[in-house]
């Protein structure tokens, strides 16, 4: 039971990352390609991230281009969708924009620990699939965010 | 509602790597990170991957360092687990290894396409987390390979 790649629209991937709350994070480091779970949410037109200040996210030299992927997998009928936000991120430091992140959308990270650090990723190419034509990744994800 | 992250034993994580069937590939191209599904299986300690001859993965040099993530989230509790895979990567294109690969147990790729290339990645480190102390990802991820 195979299905053909389609290529999601634009507005689609947007639309999936504006619906989710965790993604995994894609950095290149010293010892190679890492990916790692993180939280995030959508403010502004950019993908924030909360972390550690000493994490390899939190430690990120500004403009260093970095990459978020979120999916979801149907294992029952071998489906899934998968989108790719790719562009240069940077710490964020002022002040004045932190307190409009928190006072917006902050992301809410499920795991427990300081992470005074926001990572805001402004994406330069969103790019996404699902498996097979004729369903909405949009009405089947588990999750939605809500107020 | 946040939990406190806990390392995996490696046991653990080689363990849930072999109960699964897609993960994620994480690449470095010269357009940054990249972070893409991918169906896998693991035989005799190396973790196999089916591709087009063309994609970004198909076409990596033998020995460039990937990374193969794999993860579960539990939306309604905030909880989760994750475990990283990373080490030299290969395409594999000898005859013998390949036929012993096709009987003993091929990744079957959920997505239509020629995918002749099979490529190898053999970790040389395997870590993980969970949020949470307490329970068990092995005993409530949603998948487990089956003969």
């Amino acid at each position: 039971m195979v299905a053909e790649p389609v290529e999601l629209a634009p507005w689609e991937c947007e639309s999936l990352l504006r619906s989710q709350v965790v993604g995994r994070v894609g950095l290149t480091t010293p010892d190679g390609p890492s990916v790692l779970p993180v939280n995030y949410s959508v403010v502004d037109g950019t993908i924030w991230m909360r972390t550690a200040p000493d994490s390899q996210l939190g430690r990120i030299t500004a403009g260093t281009v970095v990459a978020l992927e979120i999916d979801e997998f149907d294992h029952g009928r071998h489906r899934g969708w998968s989108v790719l936000a790719r562009g240069p991120a940077a710490a964020l430091t002022e002040p004045d924009v932190v307190a409009h992140l928190e006072r917006v959308w902050p992301p809410r990270p499920w795991a427990w620990g300081d992470k005074p650090t926001y990572v805001g990723l402004r994406w330069a190419t969103l790019t996404g699939l699902k498996l097979g034509a004729g369903w909405d990744p949009r009405h089947e994800t588990e999750v939605r965010r809500t107020v």
